[in-house]
């Protein structure tokens, strides 16, 4: 949900490591009164950051002074999830139900489905019928879909009513609604109408009716819009909230600029972890070690049989081998640059798709754009390494050229493949950033010592 | 700037492709009237995603359609910087000033420092001094700092106005201000006294003063904080906009969260093309290959030491390879486990600091739990290679203990080397993003490849 819009002045750095210090000793002293004084003065956000820097028992100890406070609420929604469901073991079902009513709808809904069923049908025994319906109505949709982001506390205005009673009803209700800068109108059966800010409102005359004064073209998503496209509409029209519509064009719920970069920072933290095959799981530094090797292993799993085909491939040349031994020491340059090459490429693509700056109706474009750039970058290191080999090996006499050739290949072929696996991956409807890592490096193994070999066997006369 | 709310649905995917070969059918038809008709009922901020798919012929076409509409000026400030500069040429340096003059003065300013100095020149020629002045005023500040970032056309009040006093300023004045959704409010010698909501003041009497209904902890930032401090504030508050002040604190500015969500993108997608050694340009895709190659260069020069020198290592272990040849297949494995863990722990570790997540006050926990993490993995692959090493390859006896101890050290080594080295890096206030992925991969390349031949040394007695 949007905050209130005043607090204490910025937490950056060295303030915070500040305020984790001061915390720390008066927890350390037992000096309840002074650290209670504290946690009041501090945003609950900033809490929250300190409770990542704290040890477990730490985090018990000063959580059950915060769950006597007011700030509760706020500052479980604020936690990371895997702090967040240790935390609320430490309170009874029924203080939980009453700490949920308080809170924001859409908060609420997040935490009963972060935490074990167990508890949360626990918790929902003590909630009153009306708050439990709305929660449950926001849990049916997806948790990353514009249903599942949404909140169902917005002020809606029918479109018959006049511009001063309209500023009557907001300031009657809008304590405790959400994002009441822009106002929407619907038609009386419910349906979105049209849009208005509270600005635009107060500049015309008071008895102007909605419906003459709103605008009809307003942006909404449905409850099933997957919340990158959500944020994708935020992002692009540069607007502060966008309402969610039902299948029926009926007014559900708005999503809120505050959420919508909450979910920017997510997708980006996953988008990072799967390029490097370390899973999606943005909280993994809070997981055991066992949780994070788990979802750690695939990944290297598919690096291992790549390695695996390379020791095999390398086996088959054992003869070329042992009559130029030189060729082994080579091994990791070539197929280092071509790895690296193709991380390149992939980043560059992967990324340039998830900000629409891949032009998807011009591949052949991209991809040679990617060749010509392997095939400078290869000439050079192929040169650097060619001419380096030959000063340092005299025999065989073309090992030079070989080691420079082979650079130079397994580069294009590197920046080819890092560019084409993505695009196809895209084009069959798989989520590029988790699958390219693990496809791209062992191709790239593969077909790099493959190519080497090759070169060398057929250069050497082996 | 934030732009007015209300605009026309969403445009995602498949709508922007039709979109797209509608515009493409209508130009090269000539139907100059159709495509005017068109573009002035699409989004800027879509015409200029259509842009990035158009051939420059295209683009410049059908610029000089857009040129001529009211919509140029936010249709440029939408646009990637790379296509923006060219475009502007073809525009007179007369007209281009009429344009700027009824742009916010943010984007203006952004304009002026991205296009050639020549033409900016040139344009400020015909501006008016009015504007001239506080354009040259945002020119002042870094353009990643709150100053570059902010607008000065908001809305700020004095304390001793009532509440009707404030009221008929906002309908005289807001239409060409920026989020007025919150009102800053300044002492009478223009230094930042407080804030309240649009929605705040109209729930109080029309006869108070804002000095008692005004919110005084007001959070803000000051014109040389940091970008990505800046964004840290508003999502860490989840506030829709933060004053900023000069450093006697007078209130010189506001930066809205719309722009907050170009840098949170922005710098994503630079600490992507960081860790994947590829310059930090986000244009990238936009550049020639020459540029493109230059851009990426030198991180492949690190890694190109990396393999030299294992290429140096290996060579002067060529005695033992050449008493057992399979050595040389297990290379790319060994190598390749050890540097694609490094990646993970790496990017975890990386991602980790920028979102905050890395317990900066205990390290050691945090090298701890990677190294845990290195052992579980080492142990696995380790024991996968050595059992099939030892079926594949009956002689020497110990060559499987030997690759599947090498495959265990190079995981643990690297994952404690992919944790450190960020860290480290962090340490001195480098940018662990830009520098890690060259420190790890060219360190991975040495040890990995010096502790396999070691181990194999040792073991097998050669």
């Amino acid at each position: 949900m949007l905050r209130r819009e005043s607090t204490k002045r910025e937490l950056i750095g060295n303030e915070g490591m500040v305020l984790l210090d001061m915390i720390r000793r008066l927890n350390r002293r037992s000096a309840t009164g002074h650290l209670l004084k504290l946690i009041e003065k501090t945003h609950p956000a900033d809490t929250a950051w300190i409770f990542r820097h704290l040890t477990e028992k730490e985090r018990s100890e000063i959580f059950s002074i915060i769950a006597q406070t007011k700030m509760i609420g706020e500052f479980l929604s604020e936690l990371d999830d895997a702090i967040m469901v240790l935390l609320v073991q430490q309170l009874t079902p029924q203080y939980m139900a009453n700490v949920i009513a308080d809170m924001a709808s859409d908060d609420a809904a997040d935490i009963l489905e972060a935490i074990p069923e167990e508890l949360a049908d626990e918790i929902r025994k003590y909630m009153e019928k009306k708050d439990l319906e709305e929660v449950e109505g926001l849990l049916q949709y997806h948790p990353e879909s514009a249903g599942g982001l949404m909140s169902p506390d917005f002020l809606s205005l029918e479109e018959y009513l006049t511009v001063d009673e309209s500023i009557a009803i907001i300031q009657q209700k809008s304590e405790e609604l959400e994002m009441v800068f822009y106002l929407y109108i619907t038609h009386n059966d419910g349906k979105l109408a049209g849009v208005i800010s509270l600005r635009q409102l107060l500049m015309n005359s008071p008895k102007r009716k909605l419906k003459d004064i709103m605008n009809p073209h307003v942006i909404s998503v449905s409850t099933d819009t997957d919340q990158g496209e959500v944020a994708h509409v935020v992002s692009q029209y540069n607007i502060l909230a966008v309402p969610v519509v039902d299948s029926a064009y009926n007014l559900v719920g708005i999503v809120t600029v505050d959420d919508i970069i909450d979910v920017i920072r997510e997708e980006a933290t996953e988008e990072f972890l799967q390029m490097a095959g370390a899973g999606k799981d943005r909280e993994i530094l809070l997981k055991s070690t066992i949780d994070s090797a788990a979802l750690r292993a695939p990944w290297l799993f598919a690096s291992w049989i790549g390695g695996v085909m390379a020791m095999i491939i390398i086996g088959t040349f054992e003869h070329e081998l042992s009559q130029v031994l030189a060729l082994a020491s080579f091994i990791p340059i070539v197929m280092g640059m071509g790895g690296n090459i193709a991380t390149q490429s992939s980043t560059i693509i992967v990324r340039g798709m998830a900000t629409g700056r891949v032009n998807m109706s011009a591949l052949w474009n991209v991809i040679f754009k990617e060749m010509r750039v392997g095939v400078l970058l290869g000439v050079l290191y192929g040169l650097f390494l060619g001419v380096l080999a030959y000063f340092v090996h005299h025999e065989p006499k073309l090992l030079g050229v070989v080691v420079g050739l082979s650079i130079f290949g397994s580069m294009v072929m590197a920046a080819t493949i890092g560019t084409v696996i993505p695009l196809i991956l895209k084009r069959f409807g798989i989520d590029a950033a988790i699958a390219t890592g693990p496809f791209v490096t062992t191709a790239i193994d593969i077909v790099g010592v493959l190519m080497y070999f090759y070169v060398a066997k057929m250069l050497l006369g082996l």
